[in-house]
């Protein structure tokens, strides 16, 4: 097979004519799959059932303390859903408060938060004539959506094999009293699968902000998503390395059961400072009287601890990560040798990062569309969802059938194929 | 029995001596009742358990429509729980929103969007100058704490047994544009029991707001809540009447489950008019992907419909109504006659307001702790914690068993005895 950029503009012409037909088969199918969000498939959802098998009308709700879960109180959480979620962060069950059903309302609310009455005594940002945050890129589009909806200027910072680019964060950060903030995705990251380095983490807790309120939000939403056991990334924990480093406030940790048990009726958590943690707990005071602790109860009584996870998540791992594999074979079968485009193998979370040749990304994912693929919009891993270079491709392979994953794969790298004999045509003209 | 006004001053000092033999006796039962906080009580909570029997591994948690309770999704919360909590606010299910656990929380997010991006386009109150809410008063603490912690000016309104006092209502938000909000609970009023007369609700359907941005926070938290059955008060449906005026922008209803099946483990949600859903629908998006959908599932599959929930209120009566009628007993033994306090006998809610003589409820709350008994914050119904005139006290028997609640009531009743002959003889000293 040859690369398409050694190809002569002849060959080119002749592979498109092949494509544009292998094209028009694929319209005929008449395929409707959606490839657009992380979301798990039914038969994962389908692993935490039973916890709906220790929950009955005989139950006695209580906490190991004795807590009634039905009735009002517990603003942090309950002591077992603390460690629990202390487990997934690696961190002391006292540095978490146990949130509702989803990390993404806590960082809004923490953002929100900042804007009005400022972090820990510093000045609303709401009263700043500017307030920036770093946004590694590609990166996660909700993310970016609550620092866009807060008017919150955002910087990209290119992500490397290791993480962000730490030379550019140093010298943001240490140098710039603007900067309040910079999302993290530290394990599996959303979209490229890139666990930050060893290096990376201390460097990010040795941080000297030039703004008393700058905080790392440390997304750890894959924590516990691993593809192959014990073949896993393994992330330092940040909270520890910050508490060596003295800047222990430094950091605000979010994650979450999402895709652990059900997406939207699991259990989030934040991991923080005693400092920090009182200052959330101030306003959460005045927000609610509680979280649900009876889903608490359930969550910990049916994970249990850190090895029930473990063994829960490989569960998931059976399931998804042929979707996975069959979308690298697809894309190591058709694009590697054709120098058309790169991906890392993730072993883990819940996404392929496909970087196509620069100036085709929206292309691919509007041709992948007329063949009834839907995919994440192209650019939407950047802030204000604009992709600097058109090239990076978010596909999500967890939702589909692993048949339908297969033909989606195989669909996709035809649009790809497709797409880039356009580009190279056009070039060569 | 003689009414203290009516006493000597040696009939009084008599009185004193008997009752601080009576206060010495009661400290010696080393009492500890809580009456702070309108909480269910355990077997009000048994009451919803039969939800967990109709819920476990083989349940298909799908909507009416189909979608996947357990996955992401459904901003607006599933349809059947919109159609459950129209039913609640007498309004069309295309209005609501379904929320999480707790109604506090949409308030507070409702405010804080407000601040920081204004209400259908108007200027965030964060810009502003001055932002003033009224409070009629005596009214819930938790309201006052939301308008507090975002430095919003609140103005006491007086209660009338018809309602809040509309002329000086309509006074302040038709005459001034820094007025950009009421918190209301219209039907058995927190804490005094009272339900709206339709001629106040049509009279709040009829304000011409000088501000814009100026809305009824109108919390319908014991929509349901009655305590004699069809007995009930029947509050006109604000949104029905604010369609009828033209005026369906200026309301936002607020209500939830906390107190009909789990508090703290129920659902929430919101009515609004269309203009103001969309405005809330599009701040939620970047705040969160949806709530938890298989909480709404249960919800409805075990509420079924508002005949359900009025059978299942009925049974909540059946417990409490005992409470409610031994405090208004021993309040009309021990002090109507004696002529130091006064009450409004409520056909539902959640609490009874005792207005002790002018300058003796902080010296009650004080007496009836040292007895072990611990009452509401003397001044917590009142913006600041200030109440002008020292009388207010919030009583909540709903949590105690009915002989603890019977016992409180009269331990109580000693402290207002008490105290109030302390007050006569300081005054007439």
């Amino acid at each position: 097979m040859k690369s398409y950029l050694q190809m002569t503009r002849e060959e080119l012409a002749e592979e498109k004519k092949e494509l544009e037909k292998e094209f028009a088969d694929i319209k005929e199918l008449s395929l409707d799959f959606n490839l657009t969000r992380g979301k798990p498939s039914p038969r994962q959802l389908d692993l935490s059932m039973g916890m709906y098998d220790i929950i009955s009308s005989a139950s006695i709700l209580r906490t190991e303390a004795g807590t009634d879960c039905r009735n009002y109180g517990s603003l942090d959480g309950i002591d077992e859903a603390k460690r629990l979620m202390a487990g997934f962060m690696d961190c002391s069950q006292e540095q978490v408060i146990v949130h509702g059903n989803a990390s993404l309302s806590i960082m809004y609310d923490t953002i929100a938060r900042a804007m009005l009455h400022g972090v820990l005594g510093s000045a609303p940002w709401c009263r700043l004539d500017k307030v920036k945050f770093l946004c590694p890129v590609p990166g996660y589009d909700r993310h970016f959506a609550i620092t866009q909806y807060f008017g919150i200027e955002m910087v990209n910072i290119p992500m490397t094999a290791k993480g962000p680019d730490m030379d550019l964060v140093e010298q943001l950060v240490n140098g710039d009293d603007t900067v309040k903030g910079i999302w993290c995705v530290p394990k599996y990251s959303n979209p490229q699968g890139i666990t930050y380095s060893d290096e990376t983490v201390r460097r990010f807790a040795a941080l000297k902000p030039a703004a008393e309120d700058f905080r790392i939000y440390w997304d750890n939403a894959y924590a516990v998503h691993d593809l192959y056991g014990n073949d896993r990334d393994v992330l330092l924990p940040i909270m520890r390395e910050c508490e060596k480093a003295g800047s222990e406030d430094m950091v605000y940790e979010f994650c979450s059961t999402s895709k652990v048990t059900f997406s939207g009726a699991g259990i989030s958590a934040m991991g923080m400072s005693e400092r920090n943690r009182e200052d959330m707990l101030k306003q959460m005071s005045v927000q609610t009287i509680g979280h649900d602790k009876i889903k608490q109860w359930t969550h910990t009584r049916y994970l249990k601890d850190m090895d029930g996870v473990r063994a829960h998540m490989a569960k998931h791992a059976e399931i998804i990560r042929p979707k996975f594999e069959v979308v690298h074979k697809i894309l190591s079968e058709e694009i590697r040798p054709r120098a058309i485009g790169s991906w890392i193998k993730p072993k883990g979370g819940y996404f392929i990062c496909f970087e196509a040749m620069e100036g085709c990304a929206r292309a691919i994912v509007a041709k992948a569309k007329e063949a009834g693929i839907e995919l994440t919009a192209a650019g939407a891993p950047f802030p204000y969802g604009v992709d600097p270079r058109d090239a990076t491709i978010r596909l999500a392979p967890t939702f589909p059938d692993l048949d339908e994953m297969e033909q989606a794969a195989r669909v996709f790298a035809c649009c790809v194929r497709l797409v880039s004999v356009e580009k190279l045509l056009s070039r060569s003209e």
